[in-house]
């Protein structure tokens, strides 16, 4: 009789470490993420895989920015059409590269790239205060211009300045049908690369927004919508500190939701780095209680899963929304 | 009782008509495709789309190389990379037009893109004289530096030169399962962009090559492997046409694949143009005899299927490979 092994439903949101900054580095880094997120799917992980797309984004708004100094004829990209550029760019270095890491350990299953949109509120209090930093530094002069055309720009004393975008929330991930369909079907799918691309609704249509949205905030919404067993975020630290950055920091193992909610309050976490992945773990807790959420190292997830390292947070009693 | 209706399993091929050469062309272009796309929903049929992405590629592949030109510190983007951002960019318009548009007709149906790799043979002779025009024209030193890169270039008198790649036939679809898996579940699936991401395997990696492949045949492939009902190539005319851009030209409403290969014998169809397009609907009724391949316009697609336009190929008693 067959027996079908129940495997874990797991989200990963892999960070920068994860990718690397130019065609080149990330193609080797992605090697070392494939080599990771095999090992996940050995220990019988059904995974779902979300990216940033930070430096990526980055590096195609300036080719199309670079572009059109040279050929007038093209029309500006907005942000949005970077973004799905960079969806294709990093999906692609990642399926590829999984592919090949599963194959060479002999396991053969599809693992493919959703092209993905995210509905954000435009009266998100994000856009009113803008705080992603984006593309290259300019002149007093470009960046006039830029504000002239509705966008914001933040100087960086000495360097010059720099166009920033809003971080609004996610609501709704467009293509959840299609990235459920693949996940239930066994497969591994790569989905709501660099947090999605941002969209509003309009009546019937969805118009790209000059924003981006976090990728731990959409990875815990992802797991969410999946009812995943697990969410893991990847990062630059093995664990979750206490004190962080200051003598005597401590790492944690483990802690409940509420907990972290506590520590939010302290101030404990840094913002733009640690404080995203605490608040997109308790969203996803929130919704569903029985779910774990692990935050380590790329290096480390292996002895993660295993609960050897890394910080693991789940529900705790009495957590409520 | 519910009575589940049949749809007619459909491949659709888009060519740069479809889409436009710049940012904002191409959105206005693809609103124009998603209602022609949306009159075959309507019409019962269960769509996998491809799409052409030459002027796409093009733009990318500059707007990398530009880049490179401010930025030194980036390396350079392979052909495979721009490929990957070209499905990214023309996968993100179309669905997220089509998905308007079908709600607009109150149809609520998944459309997704599918980022897709298609393998390549290395010894294919299309490498050995390439074909295919990409990128801006060069000055001569430039070029003699591609040709030291070992890339072929190609001098259009008085113009200057233009790298050119090869063309080589598509051997497997890479994410078929995962294209299947979806249209199999009624969703609307964008796969195969720009013909895919040229591909050659070497053990269990896949390597990118730098190659572009002929959307027609791509398409031709895709439709067999998903074992589709109809094949509809849409083009810049309405039929195929005997004698073409001669006088007393001739608009063919049907013929068999044995018909279609006499005349591809007398050299009756463009290189480049409709030739593709007829050698990928033979391939298709070769592997799929109860097919059907229909070539028209995008205007004229909602006539085409009810048999008032276009050219209807199908492979005709006795046709055999």
């Amino acid at each position: 009789m067959y027996i079908h092994m129940s495997k874990k439903k797991v989200v990963v949101s892999l960070g920068h470490d994860a990718l690397g900054y130019t065609t080149e580095a990330q193609r080797d880094a992605v090697k070392k993420t494939a080599r990771a997120l095999a090992d996940l799917v050995e220990a019988d992980c059904q995974l779902t895989i979300t990216h940033s797309n930070g430096p990526q984004v980055s590096m195609i708004h300036k080719a199309m920015t670079e572009l059109r100094r040279v050929y007038i004829d093209y029309t500006p990209a907005p942000m949005c059409v970077c973004s799905a550029m960079s969806q294709g760019y990093v999906g692609y270095d990642i399926q590829n590269s999984l592919r090949a890491e599963l194959l060479s350990r002999g396991i053969s299953k599809p693992v493919s790239t959703i092209l993905t949109q995210v509905t954000v509120d435009p009266y998100d209090e994000a856009f009113y205060e803008p705080t992603k930093v984006i593309g290259r530094y300019m002149s007093r002069e470009d960046a006039e211009t830029e504000v002239k055309k509705g966008n914001y720009v933040k100087e960086d004393p000495g360097q010059g300045f720099r166009r920033v975008v809003a971080a609004p929330k996610p609501i709704d991930i467009v293509e959840i049908e299609s990235i459920r369909t693949l996940a239930d079907a066994g497969q591994v799918v790569i989905a709501c690369g660099g947090g999605g691309i941002p969209v509003i609704e309009q009546h019937h249509a969805l118009k790209g927004a000059s924003a981006v949205i976090e990728k731990d905030a959409i990875a815990g919404k992802l797991a969410s919508d999946l009812v995943c067993d697990e969410l893991i975020i990847l990062t630059g630290v093995d664990y979750v500190y206490k004190d962080f950055g200051r003598e005597g920091q401590t790492p944690i193992s483990s802690m409940t939701a509420t907990e972290a909610k506590e520590m939010i309050a302290a101030e404990e976490f840094g913002k733009g780095t640690m404080l995203p992945k605490i608040e997109a773990a308790i969203a996803y807790l929130e919704k569903v209680s029985s779910g774990k959420v692990i935050i380590t190292s790329i290096d480390r997830v292996k002895d993660a899963i295993r609960g050897k390292v890394g910080t693991t947070i789940t529900a705790g009693r009495n957590f409520s929304i």
